[in-house]
């Protein structure tokens, strides 16, 4: 049974079937029964409402509230606003009717003629049109401003070809919508939840990533500034991870939000948009994990200590259960997340096989001699080193060992980022090398016609204009040889 | 303004007008622009975030772990289990594509006829069925079982007649699904749960309930048994606040699963499944709330104690801020969540108003004559009692205070509960009484008839055959004259 849990196609064999057989065996979320949707399974949604709880916790720091809206949108809403019903119309689940009936030719339930809505609802893709136009009945002076909302919720976007996590119809999502009296404040604001993301990435996720700002082709539907944090898989590609939307004034003006400003004049609200959804569970287990399994930074990992006795008799166990449990609440006083596993149906064999599968950070084990001797046996999740440690101490040990972990998987992940993200100024280079992976950063010159012939050519699609990279001597762009304008990260995508 | 916030009907005038007015003066919920749907606001909702953080601690503390389930079912599965699909294919939301296009004839979008659904989709009304067809896969053997699991999220039942919280087309709630290997067990958890929501809406909401179990006819569509908790409102009415039911083996065999049990001999599992909903909300503002607004038990209140400031200059604030920021943090020390609100866009008198319309426990209020004398004022929302009290020791003083409201709020309403629940043999007395609303203990014969018959002539309904109540010398029915099987409570209900 052991072997079997192991039995997960090795990254450099078909990194694709690695991840996909990963997801199923560490039981994170199955596909459903509803095509293009998936269940979140106990274990993986322990993960999620960790980055749940985290995320959350930051948002209101900043003054975010929390608020719930129907998922169901009025299909005239969609088209309010021209750009975000290009974008979002082709993709989404109708409600047509409100009733069934039962068949009278035959078994079962058919849908009754009667109930036809008279206006066909559809499933919220993303909530801008629901919230701005009840937005109009929220806002009347500058004093209502600035408006700070979140919602955690489900979203449906009709998918052709889905991937648990990574692309389903049906996600989780939060999205926060916010509207404020200056350009200059929701721009801040727009940035500042950038941040906000980013932030959340490194220090819970020990995911490093490449903020910047999009494309216009690869812009929100809707916005003047799509901001993004890109990160890099194991594979090379890029997995966007989080977006924050300057809206502008196109909501406020296509749902006719107006505000009195300071000036006693008449003037249209500006928003922000921005979210990440249940894609971060990718992210986090494409970037981490390896052959044997998920691995999952202290920070994050709803066990962080998974402790197994070894014994043959039931005196061996209460031995040994006594140890472990006075060792269990010194763990939990220290707010550390530890399991006990003494359940007698399982061997230790496959205890071990399972928690390395399902990433718990710190393994620790006992046996009666461990016990004469007043010793222990750890082994770390990130290195898979063993060592047998005195039991006198080991708390603290491990206290400091999970700080130690949590920053060696981010150093680990940065130096994969920093070691394959490369200047490239040739094409026929870029098209050698991107077959391998990487980021690029290349000079381009601001059109959408050298974007689409990359993504023509190659797969490989502009990821963003990065912050933090040189935007001197551009020289030209290496589709077109017209002056750059900037130099933008190119990579392929998830 | 002050005066415009509590322009609120009263109670007495017109029960219904004040809790519809009470919804939306509060900033708890108010109408969505899709008919029968609802938008919860940032105060409502941080209410309903506390009771979800706290059902959710007492559920994972017996052992259930949280899942997430597609929104969407395919029409077929609510048909496998007979009585189930009576229940709810009434009132489904039905999606029949996937597609919008742009209108050829005219502005905006409409469905795109080519993009139809084979199989027409239902968003959950709940999800017995989806999550028992999964079962299905993770269910071999009694090693499987118990399995469960728990899930916070939306529902849709599609509903003519709708009303803020009580009863609206779209809800939050959660649901539990649990499958077990025995009848015992299975029917131990269903009333397992009920304890705990009964716990919880004592220890937290302040709501004395009457347990029981429902009549066949008020039973959930594919259950053996119906336990439900029963509040009494301000009115009279019953309101039901939470249900858990025994499914036996209605669903395991609808959707055959089955496992191998310790005599190695396959069965089917046995079920439960139990629920709460955005209805508690409803439940928690007609039991404690009055004419100057809403009223919150200090152990849910998102803000406990909330402190004003009367100021004339300046100097005068930055004096009052010194001593109000101490005292914020002593309360946050203590685990107290309290808000310090020295705006200056708004008068004290409106504050006053607000946070009163707003149910916050304790008020504290400062100015400048007891910074002097070392005094504050107090007022307790539950009594609206002011008193001015020595600023030393004032924290501890609110400390003990909170837990007194607490403890008022909930014998105040078991009074009326306990002073509102009378036996009742009599069908004649019966039609009369119960025009003025209460529980009454009736004799019932079981049957079906008898139970159309009170529905038909008073609009009540059996609540439940309620535990904790005397089941000897029933006598006779008081509509049929028949020998009655039980007492039950009859009262009229939201």
């Amino acid at each position: 049974m052991a072997k079997e849990l192991k039995d997960l196609t090795k990254r450099s064999e078909d990194y694709s079937k690695w991840y996909n057989e990963l997801v199923v065996k560490a039981d994170l979320a199955e596909s459903a029964d509803v095509r293009g949707c998936m269940v979140i399974k106990p274990y993986g949604y322990a993960i999620w409402e960790r980055i749940q709880q985290s995320l959350d916790a930051r948002f209101k720091e900043t003054g975010v509230q929390n608020v719930y809206f129907p998922m169901l949108i009025p299909k005239s809403f969609l088209s309010k606003e021209a750009e975000h019903v290009e974008g979002f119309a082709k993709e989404c689940a109708v409600v047509t009717h409100y009733r069934l009936k039962a068949n009278e030719e035959g078994d079962g339930v058919v849908v009754d003629p009667a109930a036809r809505l008279e206006e066909e609802l559809i499933i919220r893709p993303t909530s801008e049109t629901t919230i701005w136009n009840t937005y109009r009945k929220w806002i009347h002076s500058w004093r209502d401003l600035p408006l700070c909302c979140n919602q955690w919720c489900n979203v449906m976007r009709w998918e052709m070809r889905t991937r648990l996590f990574l692309r389903t119809s049906e996600f989780l999502w939060q999205e926060g919508h916010t509207a404020h009296a200056t350009r200059e404040e929701a721009e801040e604001r727009a940035r500042q939840m950038l941040d906000v993301y980013a932030d959340f990435a490194k220090d819970v996720l020990a995911i490093p990533v490449v903020r910047g700002v999009k494309s216009e082709t690869e812009r929100f539907a809707g916005a003047l500034d799509t901001y993004t944090i890109e990160a890099m898989m194991q594979d090379g590609k890029a997995l966007q991870s989080g977006t924050s939307h300057f809206l502008g004034q196109n909501f406020g003006k296509a749902f006719n939000v107006q505000f009195i400003n300071k000036e006693n004049k008449p003037e249209f609200a500006w928003a922000t948009s921005w979210g990440v959804s249940t894609r971060l569970m990718g992210a986090l287990i494409m970037t981490h994990s390896d052959d044997n399994g998920l691995v999952l930074p202290p920070h994050l990992a709803p066990i962080q200590v998974v402790m197994v006795p070894i014994y043959k008799g039931k005196d061996d166990l209460s031995a040994l259960d006594k140890v472990f449990d006075e060792l269990a609440a010194t763990f939990k006083q220290m707010g550390i997340r530890v399991k006990y596993d003494n359940a007698d149906n399982k061997r230790p064999g496959f205890k071990f096989a399972d928690y390395e599968l399902k990433g718990v950070p710190v393994r620790l084990v006992m046996g009666s001699k461990d016990l004469q001797n007043g010793t222990i046996e750890l082994m770390r999740r990130d290195t898979l080193e063993k060592e047998t440690l005195p039991l006198e101490g080991i708390a603290a040990h491990v206290g400091k060992l999970l700080e130690e972990i949590q920053t060696n998987l981010y150093t680990k992940a940065k130096q994969r980022l920093d070691s394959h993200i490369w200047e490239c100024n040739d094409y026929a280079e870029f098209k050698e090398r991107i077959k391998q992976g990487g980021f690029y950063l290349c000079p381009w010159d601001g059109t959408a016609e050298t974007e689409a012939q990359i993504k023509a050519d190659t797969q490989a699609t502009i990821r963003c204009v990065p912050y933090g990279y040189s935007q001197e001597n551009l020289g030209n762009d290496m589709v077109s040889g017209k002056p750059a304008v900037c130099r933008v990260v190119v990579a392929r995508s998830y």
